[in-house]
């Protein structure tokens, strides 16, 4: 029952095959390499555009390279409080942004609505030079509290953002998640809706190391090789990196991989719910948090159950948690199995 | 005739088989797994001390995650002009140390001699503050040039470097094939020598992307766990990194990938002395630099051999390299077939 | 009637004085000149313990200076959310800290309570390496409302401070103007009640461009010279920069100009109560905000009135603006003339 | 006897005035006065063009300002060895650039030729991205050692730098002294000649601390606002460094106050020259080397007289300094008497 992170699972077969195969023979460094070529052109494929590529080993990279490309040391990112970039990359951005700022907004969900952003922004005008200035909207789709933003709403995020001289940034982590749960295509909930740059992962979806950055506009990317290069983050024997991506975007892996993680998540929130611990959200994703007694969870813990405890200012209004309860948050991924949900659910039912 | 880089062959057989068996089950994220634990006491056993161990997937990240902890932004860190962190690293040091200045030295065969480390130093003190202050001395063991320092020249150069007040990294991408060549420890030929922080590489030596950065003092390392996260190198599947050591570590693995990729460097200078053209430098390592004709070396490419031209200042005095001249670099790893060396060393001889 | 700020006004006629003064004959620049070593012990006189001190031309400069120098990259300073440091300096401690991170907390009158920062501190602990360090503790003396923290309530944030590891900044721009409020000394409201470093100006009290960092523990200036210099704020003919702190401490200077600029601020506050205006905060510096009509804003400009217009979510319960009504901010300063204030609170009196 | 810096002497008399002057009444803060906008327009007529224009208190400052909004973080600023900014500044521009890299070049007296600069530049491309980029060059007028660089020279290398994709940067800290020795405009040997920013200075030539970040397309200059800002360089009472600015730059102030330090140079130059002792670079603004016996050096100092000892490796072939002798530096400003002068080219007349 280990339900902790998507990234407690290793690799899928699929990726671990790819990196076997990709082991025989020598090849040219630093992604000059024919697997890497071609998991370019798989991308913009996949999106229907020409898209510039840069494959890092992990998301923090990914989402540091693209803020920092897109916002000047001035600039200010808007994100929602609870955003991973905010709080769980230890000043990533702001370290390979110069300093710039990152600002915090509230919202239900770990999502940002258009009010919401529309007022923070106008806050951070006005008032030259003394204060930054905005340069990015980034949201994650799926979001932290695991729910997702419809085409419709990043169009409207997204519109607002260039309205304001702002680039848009998805933290896509669990994108292929998110993809899959909406009836659209990768374009229509990316550039098609506005979003500029794009980190696109794999790790969590089943790779061992792998996301990409992806620049819809290709010039938008300029001089991002170096900036890559000088963060550590251009890997010497790329083709490893390539050939994980490969893997994942061949034959509908990816998408098969997260509608198998969502379908555990979905079985978990119905068993929960059917169990009296209905999810304080809406599973959109592969995330299920429910909000349990502290009693419950030395239990569920003791009987082996893996996952965190969570504190959240997002909370849906009138949901709360009292003082002998906690919130949990709960993973699937592709390698959680049924029984184990099933067992977790079990033991979760209420007395 | 892949003789490019050693960052061209593959994974040797024994770290592949070690993601195999580290794909089974459930591991924490983030490095809180057992075979981390494991490879950071075998680092310990290995150097007969208790050290700090970070693990990262680029031998950039730990050259300039170590450099940026041991120097302040207004410090000089002082190294050969030619070494991988002033030529290779795109400004790496200089990002990650937020600024702090790399200052170049002259030395036949990319080593630095204590005399010329004295007189660069001296030059950068007494001026405060108007000067950036010497922080560190950072060297390549094996060099760029394929060279080693014995152990008594790293002492006489890391005692300088302490009664400068400064610290002594060693960036050892080649530590492996350094070692084998010395009839010495790793901890003689480093911190029993005076060295401070090591960047220590697999990846080279035959792993798909991992290396150390190993502090032999504990209290160094303070926060050096937030500076690799935030710098985006705190690998999610972390055990997929450990346990590349791990394999590397095992039974003398790494000791013996070397000592192959040496011996290929070996068979290679040999032949190619006895063919006419001996290397302008030592052949220490597993790096053979020899000059030839421009003719030869388009003779040779036709032929498929897989090599770069370089450019030096650091040859020795009397050697030069003619108009209709080029200097090539020819590296050997764990991957490379003695065939492939005969059949170049015959296609090289001189008329 | 220019309430702008306390930065419209020009040189207090002392300061204009040494200035004068100071231009006789040659010095050594960069500090090495008698009246610099003459300012730093009056300032050790002053606060009755020997300090560190560095003169620089701005605000802005002496606090991210001040909070790089406690902060590592991966910091967190915690600090009123429309503190200056936040809101005014254009992201300079994230420049100056190399990407720090800054949070920003609530609390009536631009005031830290210690149970605010107790809970905001607590919810950056626990989760290393991927979340920020807190590093410090920045609190404004006087505040941006104007209000004032008395010896007690500093003591108790720098004691909650200091046992979470961090270290205490206080951005005295206005230092002057709080302390000739409170019955207490220089040292008695700064480090002994537990303050680290201390932002002391003088710009805004009367001189030309004036601000001395001022570090209580003088170990830990090691290597401001350093930072200051390659931030740019060494000034070459510094000694006029210590002639402006001279003058300005000598012989209660600047006791007295910050008593005439409250006594100002006092008059207008008593004043504008009586037309039943009363402030929305206790003036006790030279800061008087109130609420007016919109209507009565057009017409005070009209009459030549100059003050800005303000938001703020630091008010206090149960006050809040009207869609049809502003809050403005009135600044006195040395340069204040009683006139002016009778003036304005003629004009703005009730109907 | 003092010769050690031209930032030993204090305000020229001009200067002083217009401080005294710009002290009357109240004056909007940060630049948004009177006369901020009049020394923009000044600056742009004796430019005959169009400018952006920041001011700021310090040389370092203005210096690191312009080169970090020329260069990216992955730039490379190819500058002589001996400036100012790889010497002198404790990495400012390392810092203001976010770790850019300054490379240093060889040149006798300080000044870079075409040659050079072409072949420096060549060794930075073709390594992409392993390599930083080449940004921009960097030269000081008058240089380090007092010479300067004519229209034509200047037009070379900058057409050179902008084949290459660089931008021009010239370090004017002794802008007025190199001005009035050449038969040209500020124009001819500034925008016309190819330079794109200028820190034009005001400082070492009679002001207090005020020098001007010059850029000749105002494009260019976007954003700058927030940098200045941020870097705490925006001064808040901005009155009095444009009041600084309107006097050097009003009736012909700054040529004469240059005109009369070059002509003291001449004086030294030439009366050192009739007692023996031949300055070992031209003397073409006012600064005058020479090579003296460690005896009259100290017998020299013994008089009282005030200057430096340096270091160089840029003399005139066949110069060399003996083992008992030192290349002293004699700077001259507005505030030099011809006394000292001739005091001290008696006291060190050869025997």
């Amino acid at each position: 029952m280990n339900f902790a992170s998507d990234n407690t699972a290793g690799m899928a077969p699929e990726i671990l095959d790819a990196l076997v195969r990709a082991n025989d023979g020598f090849a040219l460094g630093y992604g000059n390499d024919d697997v890497t070529r071609s998991v370019e052109r798989r991308i913009g494929e996949i999106f229907e555009r020409e898209v510039a590529v840069f494959l890092v080993p992990t998301g923090t990279a990914a989402n540091a390279l693209a803020l920092a490309h897109v916002s000047p040391p001035w600039g200010a990112v808007f994100a929602h409080s609870e955003a991973h970039i905010l709080t769980d990359e230890c000043g990533a951005p702001e370290f390979f942004g110069s300093g710039l700022k990152l600002v915090g907004m509230a919202g239900v969900g770990c999502k940002v609505t258009p009010d919401t952003l529309a007022e923070t922004v106008s806050h951070r005008e006005g008032h030259a030079p003394h204060q930054v200035v905005p340069a990015a909207f980034s949201f994650a789709q799926a979001s932290e509290a695991g729910t997702i933003y419809r085409a419709g709403e990043i169009a409207e995020l997204a519109s607002l953002s260039h309205a304001h001289g702002m680039k848009v940034h998805m933290d896509g982590a669990r994108f292929a998640n998110a993809l899959v749960r909406l009836n659209a295509s990768p374009a229509e909930i990316t550039w098609k809706a506005g979003v500029d740059v794009l980190s696109f992962g794999a790790t969590k979806a089943g790779a061992l190391a792998a996301e990409a950055v992806v620049f819809f506009d290709r010039g938008m990317a300029a001089h991002m090789a170096e900036r890559r290069k000088r963060a550590g983050h251009l890997l010497s024997k790329h083709r490893f990196l390539a050939a994980q991506f490969q893997a994942f975007l061949a034959e509908g892996c990816w998408l098969r991989l997260a509608r198998y993680a969502n379908a555990m998540a979905d079985r978990l929130a119905t068993g929960l719910a059917q169990a009296g611990r209905t999810p304080v959200w809406p599973v959109e994703a592969n995330l299920v948090f429910i909000i349990i007694p502290k009693a419950l969870d030395a239990r569920l813990k003791a009987e082996g159950a893996r996952y965190y405890v969570r504190a959240s200012d997002s909370l849906p209004d009138g949901v709360t948690i009292g003082s002998d309860e906690v919130l949990i948050r709960l993973v699937t991924s592709f390698a959680t199995r049924e029984s184990e949900i099933d067992h977790f659910v079990t033991l979760a039912r209420k007395a």
